[in-house]
């Protein structure tokens, strides 16, 4: 069986690192793909008027999974489609750290859970007077309960034992009651334990004790900003994968930008987009091959060619060729 | 002349910590003050079904500024509505590592400044339909340029360098377009230098490099959560004293809660009470006392007795005699 996957690198380093995670994939002998590349981002933007083309879309939309590199100042204009072409109801972003690399806190595992189709992302925005303006911030019951199971399962699957709700029904008691009640009916439903926190109080935990964590089932907004702080704390965006998840799509990505200061280079780290594929490689079924891919990165990154990001000065091709050689 | 202060202790360690903090103002020759006590709180709603009596509410409203502890599972019934009270339009958070005590990052002094009146905080929520809710964001050119004067102003007169205005308008292209504009363009009337950061990015660059920021203006609920996050980065809420400041008005308060852990032990951190105290004496314009209570507060966080949370086995009253010691 051959998986069609959508390919699209996007800007900047987007066009070094997807490449990159292209070959690992292509490394694994078990699986067979046919990689289709499409193009978004400021660069078709720029020459024909769009960020994310309709064939772009169709690609997406047809594929069995899509590898999104970056986009630069359209990423907005870019990602937020391409999260709904593929049904994203589910933004997965792992924030591990690595042993022998610098971080802020190395001692961390935390897997985030981000509801992927509303909050403030819903774009219901108006300028109702001049000077005056709204963003309207849709919670439904159901988009709750559909995270938090998803969530659930998750750390069941994974073998997390903490899981934490984040909220701040304190303030928006409707909306983020709604949030905290579905998703706390969920845990109670399975008899499975878990925390809830305001999402304030959770920053701060988070800096301090991150080991107490382990998934970390959020609103839309408060999962974009957790799972950056958590970034911050296992050494920056560039370890940190990212899987959208559908009902019968998906979309894998680096956490990070397309980092133009370094662009062109050949110098940006490929790890994240490298996780990404085994995340994709997870979703297809193929656990075994993604562990196998998570291994191999976590060796490099222990003891081989590194990036300047982490202090040394290997190329892309080097730390992705070393990777291949791992597996 | 003789200032008069509301005291509001509240519950939980605010009752320990809020006398602590009006001895120290007590203990300052040059500043007359009469202390008005009023209730707040779980055990005034527990005994008249309000958690911010009408009475409480008036003695605020009178007074030159108000001292406030901390409340339990009413916080949000008792400080929004006081803050609406004394008319606070900025939530100032310092956030500063001291030498001497452990901390993620010990190189941090960064203040927030919060918009304080508007965000999802207006409370305009509804259920439009059974199980879908809406949270009304409302931001506006008004508030926005007002918190911007009012951090690049607080930046000018206490020597930050670096201000960042944040946002996150690349999802909420109205509300915080408007935002970001509003507060930019305060900035450049001023000819002022400022650099402006997507809050999602700034929850990572604030954990990873603390030491590049000064002064950050930032949207309601944003501030809520980046000012946590950095009092993970200095040690914990014990240290972080706020103010609220309005246009004939203030209330002070630690950034912390009610501990309802350790209440009634008498072995909660004063400092950041005493902390806030100081910010009220900067802001009735004795900003030398208020500097001399900060240098009391250093002094013993570093060579004085410490409370348990700081690894000490001091009481609440002998960090405070040890303070006024200083003074
Ligand atoms: C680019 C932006 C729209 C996006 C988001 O807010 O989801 C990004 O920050 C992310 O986390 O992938
Ligand atoms: C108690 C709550 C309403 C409050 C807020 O969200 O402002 C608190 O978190 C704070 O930061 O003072």
């Amino acid at each position: 069986m051959t998986h069609e996957i959508a390919v699209i690198p996007g800007d900047g380093i987007g066009q070094e690192v997807t490449p990159a995670a292209v070959e690992v994939l292509e490394a694994i002998d078990a699986v067979d793909f046919d990689f289709i590349e499409g193009e978004a981002g400021d660069a078709v933007k720029a020459e024909t008027g769009e960020a994310l083309p309709e064939e772009t879309r169709e690609l997406a939309a047809d594929a069995d999974a899509t590898l999104f590199g970056a986009a630069g100042e359209t990423a907005a204009e870019v990602i937020l489609p391409l999260r709904q072409v593929v049904g994203s109801f589910a933004n997965v972003r792992p924030a591990r750290s690595y042993p022998g690399l610098d971080a802020v806190q190395p001692d961390t595992d935390i897997v985030f859970i981000r509801e992927n189709t509303e909050g403030v992302y819903k774009g219901i925005e108006s300028e109702i007077s001049e000077g005056v303006t709204t963003c309207t911030r849709v919670i439904t019951e159901d988009a709750s309960e559909k995270i938090a199971e998803y969530g659930f399962s998750y750390a069941k699957q994974n073998g997390y034992d903490d899981v934490t709700i984040a909220h701040k029904a304190n303030v928006m008691r409707t909306t983020d009651g709604l949030f905290l009640g579905a998703a706390s009916a969920v845990g109670d439903d399975r008899g499975a334990s878990y925390d809830t926190a305001l999402m304030d109080a959770l920053a701060m935990h988070l800096v301090m004790n991150p080991q107490d964590y382990g998934v970390v089932i959020c609103p839309n907004l408060a999962g974009d900003m957790l799972s950056d702080l958590a970034a911050g704390l296992v050494g920056g965006l560039g370890l940190l994968p990212s899987a959208n998840i559908g009902e019968d799509n998906a979309l894998f990505e680096p956490v990070h930008g397309s980092a133009p200061d370094i662009a062109g280079e050949g110098i940006a780290n490929p790890s994240a987009m490298i996780l990404s594929a085994a995340m994709l490689l997870d979703h297809l079924g193929y656990d075994e091959q993604g562990d196998a891919v998570r291994t191999a990165v976590e060796t490099v990154l222990d003891s081989g060619p590194r990036t300047p990001d982490l202090g040394g000065d290997a190329s892309t091709d080097a730390v992705t060729a070393a990777v291949i050689d791992e597996l």
